[in-house]
């Protein structure tokens, strides 16, 4: 069953009324002077500003009527209030959208001040994020890279099969999608016993993943309960974990990536909500040997999100398909990944981010990094003519995601980034 | 020479008028209603309030008279202003309290509002912390751990001497002296091919470590030179970073510490500046090979900090001095730390925390751990007649660091920390 807005959507668009994603915006070379950036979620090709809706009072339940969620510049405080006020404000929203209701459909003054249309305005970083931490949970990727670094024999550490493995990432460089990336520079060291060289990343990539937004966070101390860990994630985004893998293969031992990473990490400005997503729900892969109790889930979920990398080289007019990939790969789930961070008593905050890990899939086209679709640079593809190991100056890099309904589509929109070249 | 205040200052005292370390109370139990988090600085038995200075206009210099940087609830806009405006609260606030200058010093109603007795009110996070990172910088803790974990012949690994290693941190976990810290529970694997188990750590374990406050960032992408890293730097704290060696060591291939780390990290409330700390700078150890031309800085400089680490477990009444060591032991410089940290364009943040890593010096009683001064474990130690291995629950454990001037003292304070049991 498809449900209809007065809002027109098109069939391939991705934010027809099943979707809403949440996101910050504000107005392009606005009028007004001090345009505050403010909530809204996407219909069409319209952002509907949900601090108007909020203001005349149509969101009148019990948890959102005399909240302020809507008037502030980041989401942290709306995803912060949990599933009941996500729910009254879907419904709320689906039902103002909606052909059938004449509130919206037929006041032009309240339509015009509330939807306005995306080439307008300007999406920002979605909430705040206090900390971004970046798991490692496709068994594809972590078996190439081992294969890669430490041979076939031992291609995966043995702890990689009872935990799901995770680092702490970098918040501060985390930008939102179009914003340009700026090569990095740092210290490689070529084989054998040379001495470190210094300058431009030979090495730049890109890392195909999605990121979990956490909700209601837990206190220090308190760690959540595997089967309870879905009511803590609002919902996902599209993120590019770009990689520099000569600075990285240098830095991370004993203590993992750094500076490998942190010069920038992309997310799509869309949060699409678990539950836009619970159509596409599907069963997550049966895990040998089986997790500790604390890892153990009733109900071991992942979602059918079709992803797609398409690169577009600086002076071509063609993009490129990279690879094709798909959430439903990730061996550990979203939910395992809440419960095994919060274990330790390690507290999540509103807002924080939950990185998947690059999403490889099984076949040759469905890896989710130039370092395995290159083999570390040994294969080189060839972008409508033009040959590439690791990204060029130039390089535009685009992810989407989109979910397959029977008539709609359910999608995240795009995540991209360029590369400029590096600095003096 | 030694300044004089007209606040009784004890020649023991860390909080002379050379030092005026800042930081973020709260009045206890206050009457008042709604009482707000205030910038401070410590002098003598007292905590001096900013913001009733700055409201009654006594911070009249240029960068200060018009700022509202001692009404926030953190330091962050404060040490986000700069070293110019540093100068000049700290040249207000020695004359103000000098015991030449009337304008207190005989105004009994403005004494009384802006000095509070410590005992009277509760130290916070002096600022919010954006991002926090931990380095590894002394060569003593680098090559003992080496050792115990991969034999003396690659006991340090060829990246180490030529930058200064690190990690992320957890943020959100990071709290202020005197918080408790509940043991973790977490997943450790013995030797062999048993599986791992999981259940509370076994080997919690300190690390005496401390800490730069950033003061103003840098911009995504853009670097900050060596030679100008120390303006980026508003001064140094204590910190405790608590460690589970048993989860840590399961866990830590190939992505790095994680959940061995982030149940909880202790800091000092109070932020010496480096302006107080200049006095007792001194030669950084001599670095060879010679680092590359970014890290190399024409003024390599450490501070000359004494550092103790004492511990009183449940049910004794005396503490015992577990370690001695000294800021000054630190191979990598924290300007250096700086420029590493940005060079590949990464940015930091007014009030992001830069760990130094575990402070270890060369001797036997300078180890800056459990792990190291126990051998992993192997050689228990004896607190007054009870062995100890790593941490029991109840075990308090507190760090202290000074510097000993000419007549005065320059201190931090003491950051402690009490184990509890793991829960359930
Ligand atoms: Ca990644
Ligand atoms: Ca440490
Ligand atoms: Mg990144
Ligand atoms: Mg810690
Ligand atoms: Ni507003």
């Amino acid at each position: 069953m498809v449900l209809k807005s007065f809002v027109e959507v098109d069939i391939d668009s991705h934010f027809p009324l099943e979707n809403l994603p949440y996101g910050i915006f504000i107005i392009k070379s606005s009028e007004q002077q001090q345009q505050l950036p403010h909530p809204c979620v996407a219909i069409g090709e319209f952002v509907f500003d949900l601090s108007v809706i909020s203001s005349v009072g149509l969101f009148n339940g019990p948890f959102l009527k005399d909240s302020d969620c809507f008037h502030q510049s980041s989401l942290n405080k709306f995803v912060g209030m949990g599933r009941p006020a996500w729910k009254e404000a879907r419904t709320t929203i689906q039902k103002l959208l909606s052909v059938d209701e004449p509130t919206l459909r037929d006041n032009a003054i309240l339509r015009e001040k509330s939807l306005l249309p995306m080439s307008k305005v300007q999406m920002l970083l979605p909430t705040i994020i206090g900390d971004y931490t970046d798991f490692f949970s496709s068994m594809y990727h972590a078996r190439n890279c081992g294969i890669m670094f430490r041979g076939p024999e031992n291609a995966i550490n043995p702890n990689w099969f009872h935990l799901p493995i995770a680092y702490h990432g970098r918040a501060s460089s985390i930008v939102v999608s179009g914003t340009d990336i700026i090569r990095p520079r740092g210290q490689s060291h070529p084989a054998g016993n040379s001495p470190p060289y210094f300058g431009p990343s030979r090495k730049l990539d890109f890392e195909l993943e999605m990121a979990a937004v956490v909700g209601p966070g837990n206190e220090l101390g308190k760690p959540v309960d595997v089967n309870e860990a879905a009511d803590h994630i609002f919902g996902l985004v599209l993120m590019n974990d770009w990689s520099a893998r000569d600075i990285q293969a240098w830095e991370y031992v004993p203590l993992g990536p750094f500076l490998g990473k942190s010069f920038g990490t992309t997310i799509s400005p869309w949060i699409v909500t678990l539950d836009a997503l619970e159509p596409f729900s599907c069963d997550a892969p049966k895990q040998e040997p089986q997790p500790l109790p604390y890892l153990a889930e009733k109900n071991s979920k992942n979602y059918d999100i079709s992803l797609e990398v398409r690169i577009k080289s600086a002076g071509q007019e063609q993009e490129s398909v990279l690879t094709k990939s798909n959430f439903k790969h990730l061996y550990w789930t979203i939910t395992q990944q809440v419960a095994h961070h919060t274990i330790n008593g390690c507290n999540l905050r509103p807002g924080d981010l939950l990185g998947t890990g690059t999403i490889s899939g099984p076949e040759p086209d469905s890896l989710g990094c130039l370092l395995e679709l290159t083999w570390n640079g040994k294969n080189s593809l060839n972008l409508n003519g033009l040959p590439r190991t690791f990204l060029e100056d130039g390089d535009e890099v685009v992810l989407t995601g989109v979910c397959k309904g029977d008539g709609y589509k359910v999608g995240f929109g795009t995540c991209s980034g360029k590369i400029l070249p590096a600095q003096n």
